[in-house]
């Protein structure tokens, strides 16, 4: 297809604001503390963005990395770096210098947008990358300088399944991967969040959910398409969160279910003036959190997805059937993972032979899912790709239940990840830290089940023959490598169980910390 | 791509039935009087046409048309047509068996599926393509036997930008042309409908809006994509349409100002228990009829289309700052054309020169548009294709100015058409019927103003010398080859205005008819 012909347009998110930009010009767009940009404002500040970064000599396929809170700079960024033919690499504040430096490295990035707030950890990054990258800090010298006399830029895209952005997750090797994103994904993904979320133009949406993680799970783009607000929250402050619902005319909001019971236990909580449409991710909220959510007008949906599938491909589709359910009925239904977003290519339950297990509700099996909304691989790594490509069905690693009514439910990992406050911890990285001390002869990590943060990660560790460390030594040394969430909640000594083959048998440790009530000391 | 690679799966409006099928398996899916399917069942009904009609020998890429009022066979065929990888021609119902044979013929239709009601148009039609043509009667013997034990069948498309559908539209030719629909732009056409009209599994759309119209504006697969309800309507009957309001929850319909006219002006009318979202197109709806509309709880959104951009592709999206000006000003911004939806390819005003005419609402241009929602051509005529594409912009052949707020109103037609209650009515097909009458010289047809169908075809004839005839019986004479709304409402003789190289001067027609006020005679 060629922009000759009729009927074909090379699908791209970034599309959404070249159009809001005309249709809903003069409405707010983005909300950041004092600053308001209109959509016109935004369209223009991300085409100047993209102007100057090609000043910059960034160009079509380069790397653009930022790292920021959620703000205006960020929505900016998920524009106008594509505007500029680059690709966008949204990093994870939270994780350490040496973890972000390892991701600049393998991104290659050429340029980092950093906030005020993160100039010592992006400057400690990119020494720890190694490379040669252009620091742009959001200020009046930084950002806003290289915006200010910048010639408006829109690159066209000629091919959707183009790079649009990267988006590091923890794996299972103990290494991020960088998950190839692609526009066309994006804007079918973004499309279907609108959709399925209800959003338009007088939609608030406020950004509890981290802009870094899956592009905000495409909302960065799905807001812009329907003209709603984006209201930056910087950081999740429960009281910041009630005043802006009920001051601010909030009307939608995503959080995994960490940040919902940090909300719903605030000493500001009340019912919300006008239902909220709230969109659950990265675990299944209680029946307890469900009913509480409902009492103050928060209207929760559970979505499920990874980053490989640009977030939620999995929704769990509320049926007006289940109205008539007694209460704790309903939330068990809530809290499956659901079906596939409108988006639909396609969810199946495979044993290890790679056939569809029966939807008993009870035979358990490997989650794959196909779509659009699925990554075109992971960079610069044919072989990780290729492991979880199955004839073109992506193996998720995570385990359930297909029910009798199509609802999948999860179950388990395969993938030796925890899954703490909604954020990924890859379980062997922890380990590796843990083997760095010179004190430790090997180290186990599994999942605690915990009330606030769903899961924390805890340590098994034998020490070498008459060493000695304590816990809490061992627990500053892990915090010098690695993001604080990742940082072990306990630690215990002893000799680790395994298989007759050597194989550490992860299960029984897990099986010990659920018999003691979730409640590692 | 290939299905083997990950994140790339072939869009098509039918995966939102195999999805449907799984997610809303029990809840209904299509009302037809008496009969009722659930979304399993209409998935496993169209599976079965599709099957039924490979027995028939119906290939990929064959034509397969339907002649029927909006009913549960026209649903299914949307979708079982395309499971048998073939191609559907929605036939207008209002138009004559010889109409109809031409658009068969040209069609190269292998199989009719009719509805009882109209089996001797159907039959007359047939013969009248001089085509070899299986007809399957929707009844017991016919289209249920077809599928009674027909092998579910469920092709997979390959190739997104391939033929599924051909709408005839009536073209300034006089002959109808094939506009070529593509799996991709339905697929996001239907989901564009969906997000702004709003549907959920909780809606239940009424079908006011003819089938073969567009797809149904490609509702046929939006509200399915949704999970609603599609209540069929067979025909216009406004205490039918107010009762289903009533009394089965309808929450939305689409149609043209001229059913909604109706509607306000029935006995029945009374304020629906729920806001009704109602979109309008085929005409602006006027000032009045918004405000009778507002007082009845039916929320009107103007939309703009052609056949050949898949229905709406223009949407006057309402500002929520609207809200605040006189009802009038309102109404006369609700009555634009508007802005692109939000697949928003692009939309242009261009001069004589295809230069971008001012946003000054004033200056007078062609609306151009382009995206996917467009055509892929039209069917075995480049010419006629090549002649509407300007470097990949779709010359819609109507005149409007832009507005500075972005938004395009509609003046003027360049094509010579008369739209006539949502139908449009080819005035050189209009004239060619008149001139075939022997004792006409030459005949121009122009459109009247009228309250009720917003226009009606008025025809100005010169007889030859020496004829005689009278007004009725040249509207006799053009009905028996027309359909009925095509059919001159008044007929008035005498010499036909010319410029000095002998082009009839229609505006000068149309002048002299509305300083009549609009009531020809």
């Amino acid at each position: 297809m060629t922009a000759a012909e009729l009927g074909f347009v090379a699908l791209t998110p970034t599309a959404f604001l070249r159009r809001s930009a005309v249709v809903f010009a003069d409405r707010t767009a983005v909300v950041d503390g004092d600053r308001r940009w209109t959509y016109r404002q935004l369209l223009d500040r991300s085409a100047r963005l993209a102007g100057g970064l090609r000043r910059l000599d960034v160009g079509p396929g380069d790397r653009v990395a930022v790292l920021a809170p959620n703000s205006a700079m960020v929505v900016e960024a998920h524009h106008g770096v594509p505007f500029a033919g680059a690709v966008l690499v949204a990093l994870n504040t939270r994780l350490t210098a040496g973890e972000l430096g390892y991701i600049l490295g393998h991104a290659e990035a050429v340029v980092l947008l950093v906030d005020r707030s993160l100039v010592d950890l992006g400057r400690a990054a990119v020494a720890a990358s190694g490379r040669t990258i252009e620091v742009i800090v959001a200020d009046d010298d930084g950002y806003e300088a290289l915006l200010a006399d910048a010639p408006p830029l829109v690159e066209p895209v000629d091919d959707e399944r183009s790079l649009l952005a990267l988006n590091y997750t923890s794996g299972t090797t103990g290494k991020p991967k960088g998950v190839r994103y692609h526009h066309r994904g994006a804007y079918l993904q973004s499309l279907a969040m609108a959709f399925h979320s209800g959003l338009g133009p007088e939609s608030t949406f406020l950004w509890t959910l981290p802009m870094f993680h899956c592009n905000g799970w495409c909302f960065t783009w799905a807001v812009t398409a329907a003209g709603g607000v984006h209201r930056c929250l910087r950081a999740i402050d429960p009281g910041e969160v009630w005043r802006a619902i009920h001051d601010e005319g909030v009307t939608h909001f995503d959080a995994a279910p960490t940040v919902l019971t940090m909300l719903v236990a605030d000493p500001a909580a009340a019912p919300a003036p006008a239902p909220v449409t709230v969109a659950a991710g990265g675990a299944p909220p209680s029946p307890t959190l469900l009913d509480r959510m409902a009492a103050l007008n928060l209207r929760v949906t559970h979505l499920y997805g990874l980053t490989e599938t640009f977030g939620p491909s999995v929704i769990c589709e509320q049926q007006p059937a289940w109205r008539g359910l007694p209460a704790a009925e309903q939330a068990q239904r809530q809290a499956r993972q659901g079906v596939p977003n409108v988006l639909g290519g396609g969810l199946r339950v495979l044993d290890d032979d790679g056939v569809d297990v029966p939807a008993d509700g009870a035979t358990l099996g490997q989650i794959a899912l196909r779509g659009n909304n699925v990554m075109a691989g992971y960079h610069l790594d044919p072989e990780a790709t290729a492991a979880v490509n199955r004839d073109g069905w992506f193996l998720t690693g995570d385990l359930g239940v297909l029910n009798t009514d199509g609802y999948v439910e999860l179950k388990d990992r395969a993938k030796d990840i925890v899954i703490s406050g909604g954020e990924n911890v890859s379980t062997v990285e922890v380990e590796q830290a843990l083997c760095a001390h010179p004190a430790v002869s090997e180290a186990a990590v599994v999942g605690a089940p915990d009330e606030l943060w769903g899961e924390v990660p805890v340590a098994f560790v034998t020490l070498r023959p008459g060493a000695d460390v304590t816990a809490e030594e061992l627990r500053a040394h892990v915090r010098t490598r690695l993001a604080g969430f990742k940082v072990p909640k306990a630690v215990r000594f002893g000799e680790l169980p395994k298989t007759s083959t050597g194989k550490i048998q992860k299960y029984l440790l897990r099986a010990g910390l659920t018999s003691e009530r979730g409640e590692p000391t």
